[in-house]
This record gives structure tokens, C-alpha cells and sequence, in this order.
């Protein structure tokens, strides 16, 4: 805190996101990064734009990016916005879409920058809590609300929602934006993009920092009606002209162009997460059904606490939220087959 | 507009930057881009970087970027602040250090994005009327104000002031933040970073995009007592963990400890700069007193729409604002020497 911090900031509780250690070798399986490397064609159109043209301020519109997203989705172009991380373009959003009189709701377990983004931008806002299964109320995200915020498959309990559920929200809220957040989607779930075109409230939000490896590049998107992506970029133009590089516009451009590349990484993450859950079952671990890249697990009897330091010591780092609703539950990462076989290995030792 | 749009954004007009064309090929005096490539030390990092790693999340404090900074600078590292370019450093800034009910106080010919930010944050602001010779008007900065945000140089004017005059303001404004916004600070006017053990109200802006020929990359850092910093890092937290990707601060940090290369392209741009100085006063245009990599041109009994068009129909781009009080006025760039010379014979032609 200092004298000169306006109100706005005094109160602030920031968002926390996971350790990004500098100093020993881990076992990285905190934030749900890819354990591959991105597409060859990444660093080849990285390599190509980093010279000269340096010296040249980015596309504003990102126009080649938008394109080769609209092109893979079978949108047009005025129904997609690109942005430095999704984080970014639900900061936007939440501001282009909530007003402080009406509340946005979401689940009580959920992506947990959610409250931080409302508080922030002085919303209100409305926790619904979960079913006992985890899963997503979706009853109670139907209803007369200022804005709801869904994520799909949810983090970081890692369920997803079908889409007759989504649309389920998009037709019980035809008055306020409906974001459904597919930072995960790219695992097994039904994405709810071909919905679009029938529902103007809509908008989905994707990154390419887990499927397509490029979470050291911040490159986020977001899909909707062209009203919608015009209150976005009102936002942007507000703020900050130019917030998707040239290095990070050429290289996710070129991720979205290795069609086979992306379908190769999720195929293979998706094997060995399933892999992971059938070891972590045989040991009696209780694991919600996924379908993302990360599991959340936990040991009955165990706490979660004592779990992650344990792991930690062990040279592995995964998540954990100290909140009475999901103590006992620890968020991992889907890494390489052998990395899950050391986590499975190190969790095993320490419930002995 | 859209139904779906919040209040925050139906009445805002947002700011426009300079055109960025793809069609044609133009002499692009426009945006202020440096006319010469960055240090090949910039391009080796990228590709250093460019790898396998990008499938990890970058260091969300820039620790690296903000040592070559803060060396350079004669800082601590607890002094700086990175960003995605200095517009996302003066937009948290906003949000960082003003409130509502006082006004924030700036010259009324300044960075035209000044007025946008404070529009969209909901903050009162004065606009102070300059000297008649375009100079900033100190005293009229000088008072019980919410904050003070000063361009040292001065865009599109491109005279500064001395840092006499700068410590006049941070000693009359002992409460409030002012922010020295130093994007053209490196060609020839003095810095006032020397300041900020002094004067704990003191946050100095700079960018990579203009002395460093980063604008494609989009770097910008604050520099002030830890406390301010402290401020945006919250800021910063609750919209965004990590907004400056890998590459950006691979390559920010390389040009950081480039001393000599960055000496020589500021030398040749200042030096580019006086011989059209010296070629267009000749000619009897105005030149307004310049310490940045631009000019602002006029010519007696010219209107400058006239001379933007008829300077676009040759090729050329520069820049122009249709208001009242400048529209006489063209901001212009320092390219190099042969675009200039192209440039002077091109006005020459329009007002023969």
C-alpha cells in the first residue's frame, strides 16, 4: 500500500497465478502448460518476422491471425478479436459487457480470476455454488442476470458441460452477454462455437497456451457476433492500440495453420491423461472425470496441503487453492507419460 | 453500438493511431518508427528464445528486462515496471494513481490518448492551454491536482522542457502522481529518472519502440519509488498475469545491453533530423524546436489536410489532427536521410 494508490487499487485482493520457478529443476505440472513444444511451423514464422520489420508497430486488427482462426472455426473475420492471452480479452470483456447494477454470475468453483476482474471493475457479482458431483449448475446460471461467465470444460474441477446445457444458458439470458470461457476445450469437449451464429449474446474465448504450446507468446481470441467483437475492440482502442505483437501474431497464425501439428498434441495429451486417471483410480485416488488437460485429484483422508509440499519436496509443483470447498484437491497438470509416472509414483509414496 | 454493450463503453470515442497500411508501399513517416532495424544482439535472443520454450508461461515479473533496465538506468529493480508498450504502462497508471473526484491535469496539445484514457477510467480531467510559442505551460501545472501527466518531449509539439521546470511541477504536486511519459526522451532532452529518488511522486514512462526500434515488439517500462510500482504490479494482477511474452522480453533486455548500437541509431536520427530542419526552414516552412525523432511543420497560409493528402498522393505518409488549434500542423517523422529528402522535395512541390 502506498499514499499515492488510488481507491480504486487500495482493496484489491490481485490475482495469484501459479510459481514459475527460476532457480531448481521441476517437474512443471502447475499451470497447465503443454509438455510439447509448439508446431515447427511456429518457430519457422517467428524467425521470418523477427528481423527488420521489428522496428514496425504490429497489425492493430491482426487481420492474418484472425483469419487463419475464422478460416479453421468457418467464421468470418469481424466475428473473431485477438488479444495478448485470454486473460486479456475477458479483462475486456468485462468491461465491455457487465454494468455495475446487475450481477454477473458464475459457479462458486471456478477460474478464480473471475471475482478478481469484477471486483476490479467494480461489479457485482454472484457465486452459484456447484452440484456435489462438481458439476456445473446450470439451473442456476439461468435466471435474470447482468452477465454470466462459464467455463467450459471448467477449471479446475476440469468438468465440461454438453451443449444443449450452454444453450440452455444462452436462451434463459437473451439480454446479457453470455462468455464461455474454452481455455480447456481443445481436450475432448464440444466447443460452442458453432452456436454463434444463433445466438448474439454469445461469446467464446479460447488461448492458444495449452493446446498449442504458446502460452510464452500470450496470444488469446475471442469468437462472437460483430457486435459483440466491436464492444471488445472499443475497449482495446481505449487502452491500447497495438496488444498482439508482430513475433506473437506470425507465430499463432502458423500454430492455426498445422491443423495436423495441433490434432497430434491433443491426441497425445489426451492418452496420457487417461492413462494417469486409470493409475490414479487403481490406487484408490479419486479423480473427477476430465476433459482437459489437467486432473483434479484428490486422497480421501488426505490433506491437500500436506500433499502439495510433499510433492513440492519431491521436485514436482502442482496447484492447490487454500479454500475450505477444495482443500483436499490438487489441480495437475497433464505433462509426458513419464513425468505422470513420477507424479504417480511420488503420490503413492506419500499417502504410504 | 450493440444492445449488449456496456454503459462504460456506449459513449466513448477511443483513439485512433496512425494508419498502418498493407497495400501499398509508402514512405512511413507517420508513427514515429525508427527508420533503422534493432541491434542484431535483439534478433540473436529472439531466435535464442524462439524454441521449445515457448510452450511456458514467461517470468510475470520481466525479472531479466528489468535488470538491463534498471542497470542502464542506475535503479534497483524494485524501481521498474514492464508492460505491453507504454500505452498498457499509462492506461495502469490511470487506474494506478488517479480517482474520480480530482481532476488530472495535462497540456491540451499533447499524446492525444491522454483524454481517452481518462474519459474510459471515469476520471475528471482539465486540459491547460500551451504558451503561445507551443512550450508547456509549467505554472499552469502547478496546483492542487489529482495527478499530472506530462510528455517530456512533447508529442506532436516535440519541444521539451528542461528538468528545472519538471521538478517545479513534482515539488507544487507534492500529493498527487506525476507521470513523465519519456516515449521520445532519448534524442537529445534529459531525462528526469535522475528524479525519482527524490521525489516519491515521480513515475517516468518509456517505450522500446521509438530509440530502439522495438515498436513490433511492444515494450514499455515505468520507472518510480517502489510504492508506484508496487501500484501497477496490482493493477496489472487484477487484468493480467503475464503481459509480456517471451520473446518481448528476450529481445527488450538484448537492446538494453546494446549501449553503443543504440547510441548510434539515436546520433543518426538526431543528426537526420537537424538537416531537415535546416532544409525546410529554408524553404520557409515553420519548424517547431524538436528534441524527438519528429518535426512539427507548418506553412504560412497552407492548410495541412491539403498537404497530408497531397504528400499521401506521393507516397508519403505523415500526420495530421482535424482540430482547430493544429490543423495547420503536420507531425512528421525522422526517417532516414534519403526519405527525407524525398519528403522536403514533396513539400516543395505542394506549395510551389
Amino acid at each position: 500500500m502506498n499514499q499515492y494508490w488510488s481507491r480504486r487499487i487500495r482493496d484489491i485482493v490481485p490475482y495469484t497465478p501459479g510459481e514459475q520457478p527460476k532457480d531448481r529443476k521441476f517437474i512443471k505440472l502447475n499451470t497447465n502448460e503443454c509438455p510439447y513444444p509448439p508446431s515447427p511451423r511456429v518457430v519457422e514464422a517467428i524467425q521470418e518476422a523477427a528481423g527488420e520489420c521489428l522496428r514496425l508497430y504490429p497489425d492493430p486488427e491482426c487481420l492474418d491471425l484472425r483469419t487463419a482462426i475464422a478460416r479453421r472455426e468457418g467464421l468470418d473475420v469481424s466475428q473473431v478479436f485477438c488479444g495478448n492471452g485470454s486473460d486479456e480479452i475477458l479483462a475486456f470483456a468485462f468491461q465491455a459487457f457487465f454494468n455495475p447494477d446487475r450481477e454477473v454470475v458464475f459457479p462458486s468453483i471456478t477460474y478464480s480470476f473471475y471475482p478478481v476482474y469484477a471486483n476490479f471493475f467494480g461489479l457485482k457479482f454472484r457465486e452459484v455454488p456447484m452440484n456435489p458431483d462438481f458439476s456445473i449448475p446450470i439451473d442456476l446460471l439461468c435466471g435474470h442476470n447482468g452477465g454470466i461467465v462459464l467455463a467450459n470444460p471448467n477449471a479446475p474441477t476440469g468438468i465440461a458441460a454438453g451443449l444443449d446445457a450452454v444453450e440452455k444458458v444462452l436462451t434463459a439470458n437473451p439480454d446479457a452477454v453470455v462468455i464461455v470461457d474454452e481455455a480447456y476445450i481443445d481436450f475432448g469437449a464440444d466447443s460452442a462455437v458453432g452456436l454463434i451464429d444463433r445466438y448474439p449474446n454469445l461469446l467464446v474465448v479460447q488461448t492458444s497456451s495449452k493446446s498449442r504450446a504458446l502460452a510464452g507468446l500470450r496470444v488469446g481470441w475471442a469468437m462472437g457476433n460483430p457486435g459483440l467483437i466491436g464492444g471488445l475492440r472499443c475497449v482495446r482502442d481505449s487502452i491500447n492500440s497495438y496488444t498482439v505483437d508482430r513475433l506473437a501474431q506470425a507465430g499463432a497464425a502458423a500454430a492455426f495453420r498445422d491443423e495436423d501439428y495441433f490434432q497430434g498434441i491433443c491426441r497425445r495429451v489426451i492418452n496420457t491423461r487417461e492413462r494417469t486417471v486409470r493409475a490414479l483410480k487403481d490406487k484408490n485416488f479419486t479423480v473427477l472425470s476430465s476433459q482437459t488437460n489437467f486432473l483434479f485429484v484428490s486422497c480421501p483422508g488426505r490433506a491437500g496441503r500436506a500433499l502439495l509440499d510433499g510433492l513440492r519436496e519431491r521436485g514436482i509443483l502442482v496447484r492447490w487453492w487454500d479454500r475450505p470447498d477444495i482443500q483436499d484437491w490438487l489441480r495437475i497438470s497433464i505433462g509426458t507419460d513419464e513425468e505422470m509416472d513420477a507424479l504417480v509414483q511420488a503420490l503413492c509414496e506419500l499417502i504410504v
